[in-house]
């Protein structure tokens, strides 16, 4: 048994699982079959056992259905009316199959996530001036400096930093060794992974050299970092204060692990910004953006709303409209790559020869009419 | 207010500002107006209020000079000369305004940025043969190893980590969570951000396979890392240590967050390399070279002084002359990015069409000749 | 003398040096020259003493051997009978001179890693239910969370972190500040990097959105990740736990620095991923892969054994045969990339006018017959 199925089984014998019924009741739905049909855990369709609940959340995999030994099914009505066989197991109807069953597996999943009991751990080095509510879980050798402010059920596991001035909203969690620099702002509900770190300075320098001596003047960065509600960030992901103004992280948006954002950005609400991706300084982007992994996005850019931009793609240019945008190849074999790369590098000679074809068919053509 | 307007302006509250006429004297330059004008604190042209102090540094924002309600500007002498309204507000004429603007900056900053008084925080670990220096400030919960020294002024914030015979220079500021491994150097003035790693192994192994059994033999990483005067490291950026040899950064180098840079390179002098990049083993870049945001750069080769390599590009030969470099698309509409891209991985074949048009052009044009 | 050297020397002082014979008694092979040479510490060809040993791995630095002053060699046979003057140096005959010299390195440096003592420093966290081993050695401010298990003579180094029901191997090494979330599972020998992150949550969410309005649902992420024996895992990179699997790491894995590797991945044993490489979720990569630095793969492919990516390429779809895959260019100077580059963008254009041509060609020849 995998150790995550094992977590499942943990969290159904704690909650000795909910009847179809019982969970409609809960998270809403209409329940097609089995009102009693028993749920004590959650499974793709082809690995569902007759005690779990699965979902279908696109027709494709409709063949998968018929074939599943799920006790229940999450699915749209427009799929239901798809089925076949009906009879092998019981439906629970939602528009929104997939977040249905996210929602059903926190609540499952509630039981096999460590959890902690307020208060603050005798290693952990507190700032007198600083405001940690009593309902917050304070870890081994949290260190949280002046003035500092940490909101109601908020969790920091060990090692975290707070610097100085930070407020940390209700029901946040950071992870171990998260690092938040002084005057940074979280909202309520923040999830922020192991080695994240917000708020350390933007790479701004005025160049003053006299030939080779000189030196590269640092530009304070006197900004900070203002964080929304229901934002989660990855492990060791960097998002930098800003210059003059603040970096700006609105409600709902998600980023994945190493990310870096740069100063003076904004990421605007319920964007999700994939691994490994990379905007820099001052870039504003709307709202409902999807940013790939390992994608690259300029500074002083404006991205709008619901632009979605494909893995690996690098964007120098504004982008006004939604759409989707790329600018990155699959990789093929390599002599087959390198031959082509060597004439994409000489794409101007070839267009040169296709000119002057042209113009001898053109003068060929006119010295025949 | 933004955060960090509020953060000037208690900067300026602390200092109850400058003349004109002070900061000439303090950093050089010639007023032009008015020298008894007060200045408490710094902002772009277009924001810039009455006792704020600008700059231009680039003739096309002339316009927002024309219009700004700023009371004094940083501006060249050349670019003065172009100013339609002199009286409008005062100047402070200097060759480089934005380098004048930075120093001004960080002193009015300096109110705003955290201090620390030194000694050694309780809950720092401390090897008895380490040498601190008694006007370093040790945060909670710093740990340092045998025989490490510590400089004068050195500030080490919470859990930073020093390796055994680790020296940390003069004035250096390592954030939270820094390691830095055993038998590495730090030049004075170095500002490392959090979760940097210094010294960690580089990447080498021996293949001793004998088809699918066998091993990656270690390659013992007996180098160190030594950093020059002056540099600043990125949160999250990783130094690997040399393998026989030591990796390299010269004096003056900024690091970007998240940057990698392997065992055994060698940085040049004042050489920035911003977020994301990579640079493999073995390399060395110049001085002076501006390296862009997540570019790649191969093993082994050389870099020549003031090398330019745009932000995305990958670099696999070295470049022996100064200049621009770039191999990097920028992202456009997803299904014209992929019509191209599908033909560019079938040059070849187009190159041919191309060749075989230009041979029976050639013939009918031999046959008619 | 670099550092390096120093620690070389140190080695060589501590063992008092091997003979080459006492080298071949140890790790095979055959003397060829003087078995009492004395050896004393390792160099490459070009910089090695009289009391060291180097290696020739490649028949392309024969000419370096020619004139090295090392006092013995790792040399195939093959590579042996080449040399001209067999006279100026020993030589230690192998297979595998590289995988040698590794081996023999190993053992020079292991006097100049920092070693440590059994037991617990007694600043660690370790919640009473885990079980340490008596013979693992437990760094400052280290904390374990409930049930962890800590097998023998691990070392785990400052502030490093360990969930609940976390289990450490046998001789696993730990540096600073690395995370390892509960439940996740780490086999012999695993070797981790200063600020790696193992097991934090996927990055997985279902869309619940009405218009604007609406939530990112997370999706649980239950499972955990299982590491192999014998893996080695760089400095800041992150490896994600399963959504309702686990992610696995197969043995003998070797990870660089800033790697990404999501939720559900498997890699395969003996893979080796360089720095800044991304592998997007329930990716599945086969034994003996070579993926280069910067190399994004997306999510849900399978990649067969042996498959090699080179640098900066990105990869979309699954590779079903071993070989070299490549989809990235080599940084040209910028005035050159840019004309091609614009003309890449157009292809589909160059290619109608070739089409046109062909056409207008084709016409005129059946015209002509």
């Amino acid at each position: 048994m995998l150790a995550s199925e094992l977590n499942m089984q943990l969290a159904c014998d704690k909650h000795k699982g909910f009847t179809l019924e019982q969970l409609a009741q809960r998270f809403g739905g209409e329940v097609v079959g089995d009102g009693a049909c028993s749920i004590h855990g959650l499974a793709p369709l082809d690995r569902a056992q007759p005690q779990q609940l699965s979902f279908l959340a696109n027709p494709k995999y409709l063949a998968q259905l018929e074939a599943t030994r799920a006790g229940a099914v999450l699915i749209t009505c427009a799929d239901l009316l798809k089925v076949k066989n009906r009879s092998a197991c019981s439906f629970l109807v939602t528009p929104n199959p997939y977040a249905y069953f996210a929602r059903v597996a926190q609540c499952f999943a509630a039981a096999s996530i460590p959890q902690t009991l307020p208060g603050i751990h005798a290693s952990a080095v507190i700032d007198p001036s600083a405001r940690v509510a009593a309902t917050a879980s304070i870890g081994p050798q949290v260190v949280i400096e002046a003035n500092a402010v940490i909101g109601e059920r908020a969790r920091l596991d060990a090692h975290a930093y707070i610097g100085r001035g930070v407020t940390i909203g209700d029901d946040v969690h950071l992870f171990a060794q998260v690092t938040v620099y002084h005057g940074c702002t979280l909202g309520a509900r923040a999830l922020v992974h192991a080695g994240a770190v917000i708020g350390a300075d933007g790479f701004g320098f005025a160049p003053d050299f006299n030939g080779d001596t000189g030196e590269w003047v640092k530009i304070p960065q006197t900004g900070t970092v203002m964080i929304g509600e229901d934002v989660e960030i990855g492990a060791n992901t960097t998002i930098d204060r800003g210059t003059m103004t603040d970096t700006l992280i609105e409600d709902g948006v998600k980023i994945d692990n190493l990310v870096q954002i740069a100063h003076n950005c904004r990421i605007g609400a319920y964007t999700v910004i994939a691994a490994c991706a990379g905007i820099a300084g001052s870039t504003v982007i709307g709202r409902h953006c999807m940013i790939g992994g390992a994608v690259g996005i300029a500074g002083h850019l404006t991205l709008a709303d619901r632009v979605i931009v494909t893995a690996k793609s690098g964007v120098s240019k504004s982008l006004s409209k939604p759409g989707v945008y790329t600018s990155s190849f699959p990789a093929i074999e390599n002599t087959h790559w390198n031959r082509n790369a060597a004439l994409m590098r000489n794409l101007d000679k070839m267009n040169a020869r296709l000119k002057q074809l042209e113009a001898v068919i053109l003068a060929s053509q006119n010295k025949q009419s």
